[in-house]
């Protein structure tokens, strides 16, 4: 293990830190909102000064990365990240504690969404958009950033780290550079974003809220800026929203392929299919689940399609309370958690493109077993899967069971109900937001302990770094000799 | 498919099940329950006429096993079996419902215990036999004791079928032909129930009641003689029964490897190590946080133990109603549940041998990820596992748990709880028998609707036959030609 390569890579991530919080101290300075204007000033000379500590020691490091190092530098970039993200929220004392602070930004980092504060209404704007800024940051990755718009580099930098950042069993290539990929990736995200802002402004929100609107649904993040969330927005807005949360979890090279105006294999593309049936399917069972609960079909509809594609696509946004729905619609929707968003989107969960895989091992085992002397290979767009990603997708299953059922052991501790932690687990894990019971739509993780939020910061970390960049700081190999 | 040699085979099947029906009748008869007794000798008349059918007119056919044949032969043998021995528990009119009467039959053979009857104390002594009896029966598997005990034998046969029917990831070989070892496997099931029957006995328990709980025991299935499980017992049958059900979910060539006096072998089997160790944190956890339940320490041992015995061995008898213990235990007993017995055992779930081979495959894994051109190999004691072993087992728990989700939508359309829901679907699934909540040990399934109890019992099947003997029947492949 290299060390001073890798203190100069988390150098760079605290200066891109340091200069992304830089509009929302402006935006505090702007609300005169002089508590959260020096708290994100001294974050940003705080980051700033520990990223120019280590640039001094670790200036003539090599950029030679390899495998392992490219995991270890994602782990621990993300923590770092996290620790000096919720200096804001803890220095300006609107989020008391060090260790909610870090649980707030953690989840908005890692998309997730989840948040300690019950009284959203009464955060200052610098905060809110700080928070929903993490979403969007997170969302697309920090590492792929650094990638894409600055001079990081070196060999086999950008792919380990591109694997290990990008959600999915395999990152495919949009152009032969990774870095042009990674910039094309950021361009449609960017561009998707503002489209979103824009959508959300002609149905007459103000502007601040659809910027953090549209940040936190690009990231599907989910943090939002009204206390019961997309409830009280109007129907046009929920709409908007539904469709965006949706697009934004399709696989990003998707887009690409349709700006190359390769239309064909996007029509034939199988993870699309799926994510597609996946909605099309949830949403009728749900609409017919809940089409008593309220007045019109059309806005049982509305409210079906939103909470499918709220948590399809791991945002967590809530226009009615889904708690209070039928068992069958919350078992539904505790399926398109576990399933999660596209690969290669901004998504969270296993991944379709997972689910497809495991289904397609699971029929190819089952011919085998019936014809044990016929080879068979799994296809996936007409083209051969290797096996080592299918190995990988086998052991990313494993791992993601073992750790759900860990870490719902750990939080129980603190005494709430079973379904409240199994969703609680469920969700962190999944970068969903919202759960269940006494996490449910309308509450908060306030209530648990430190250290189950400890549990759960680090279940969303796993989540969002598809658990082995997290692991392996864990392994001893890792960092022996 | 050679469906005149699948004929004849469950031809024989049938044909042993009408014989075991015979002690339950003249138990009804000694017992002067003429209702019971009529129900068990028309039910035999029944299915010996069937089974002579099948006799008759597939005499001819071949022994000749294939391993789809295999398969497919034992996934229909176990739901003819079923249809067959339900019939009892309907002609009696003690289970007046014929899909109550099909759920309560399956529960029995797959020894998962979930029953439908709410007053158990009301049943008859000839069906609570054969209910007990069915525990016994399906532990060990009524396919193995027909390749122990009748002349059913033929090329390939006795392999695949042991396969299929032998829980666990691999199957080994204890005596060089696998007749003989089915036929060592049931004789230590044998001396092993008697003695637990002994133990019984000499605690002061009534002689009727001791075969009852003793079979049930044995066959970690469950079905109990009393409406409040082991509640009413003494301390010293609680204990009893807390012993026999871990040592029934050992793997059993364990205690033939004790008779050899191989010793060594026994204290390294790594999976028997995993085991103990599973018992004793999960033992020590729950003791300690239940103690303020219970008078004494001892007493919350005692219920510790019990329940822990219970749940990892997937029995599901109970000796309290732990629906009532804190989150923690609640979270702990889900997991062992989860994870369930040895393989070679009569204990549903996983399987510790599965477990003990994803965690290996996991590290393996992560240990490739940092050192991608080292070929590293899994060992079980010492063994390098088949890569074959290992691409299974990740195949079944993809299974596992994709069907433990659709199987937990589906029945949630009767409404009950999320919790309830989940933990009727795992329980079923690992043969467990009682769940959580309105399916806890001190209720029973008898309130979901009549499709969810089919789903249920599909469940309870795919559980006890591991998975593909049920799925291969779904698969196209299976029929073509």
């Amino acid at each position: 293990m290299n060390y001073r390569m890798m203190g100069k890579f988390i150098a760079q991530i605290l200066l891109v830190e340091a200069v992304f919080m830089l509009p929302a101290g402006l935006i505090s300075l702007g609300y005169g909102e002089i508590n959260a204007m020096w708290s994100f000033f001294a974050s940003i000379g705080i980051t700033a000064a520990v990223s120019a500590v280590c640039f001094f020691f670790c200036k003539g490091a090599p950029n030679a990365f390899y495998a392992k190092e490219g995991l270890v530098c994602v782990g621990i970039s993300w923590i770092v990240l996290s620790l000096f993200g919720c200096l804001p929220f803890y220095l300006s004392r609107e989020i008391p504690k060090f260790v909610d602070a870090f649980f707030e930004i953690v989840s908005g980092f890692t998309t997730t969404g989840s948040s300690v504060v019950a009284n959203v209404e009464g955060l200052s704007h610098g905060i809110l958009y700080w928070r929903s800024f993490s979403n969007w940051l997170g969302g697309m990755g920090v590492l792929v950033f650094l990638l894409a718009f600055t001079g990081a580099s070196g060999k086999g930098f950008t792919l380990h780290l591109l694997r290990a950042e990008s959600p999915g069993p395999d990152v495919g290539k949009l152009a032969p550079k990774m870095r042009s990929t990674a910039g094309i990736l950021y361009l449609i995200y960017i561009v998707m974003t503002v489209l979103n802002f824009l959508f959300l402004i002609f149905g007459g929100m103000p502007v601040f809220e659809a910027v953090c609107s549209a940040l936190s649904t690009a990231g599907t993040g989910g943090f939002g800026i009204k206390n019961d969330s997309f409830a009280s927005f109007s129907p046009y807005t929920q709409w908007v929203t539904t469709i965006f949360m949706m697009l934004f979890a399709i696989n990003f090279s998707c887009f690409y392929l349709l700006l190359l105006r390769q239309f064909k294999a996007v029509f034939k593309d199988e993870e699309l299919r799926l994510y597609l049936g996946i909605i099309l399917v949830s949403t009728v069972l749900i609409t017919l689940n809940i089409r008593s609960l309220y007045g019109t079909i059309g806005e049982a509809i509305r409210h079906a399609a939103f909470q499918v594609g709220a948590l399809v696509s791991s945002t967590g946004f809530a226009s009615t309370d889904f708690d209070l729905w039928p068992s069958f619609s919350k078992a539904i929707l505790m399926c398109i958690m576990a399933v999660g968003a596209c690969a290669g989107s901004t998504g969270g969960g296993l991944k379709v493109a997972r689910l497809l895989l495991l289904l397609k091992g699971l029929r190819r085992n089952i011919r085998q077993t019936l014809n044990p002397r016929k080879v068979q290979v799994i296809r996936n767009n007409q083209n051969v899967v290797n096996e080592k990603v299918l190995d990988n997708t086998n052991a990313y299953l494993a791992a993601y069971v073992i750790i759900l059922f860990i870490s719902f052991v750990l939080i129980s501790v603190d005494g709430f109900s079973v379904e409240t932690n199994f969703s609680a687990a469920l969700s962190c894990l999944n970068n969903m937001g919202p759960g269940f019971a006494a996490v449910g739509p309308t509450c908060n993780f306030g209530g648990y302990s430190a250290f189950s939020k400890i549990v759960l910061s680090l279940d969303m970390l796993l989540g969002r770094l598809e658990i082995f960049p997290i692991l392996v700081l864990a392994s001893r190999s890792t960092w022996k000799r």
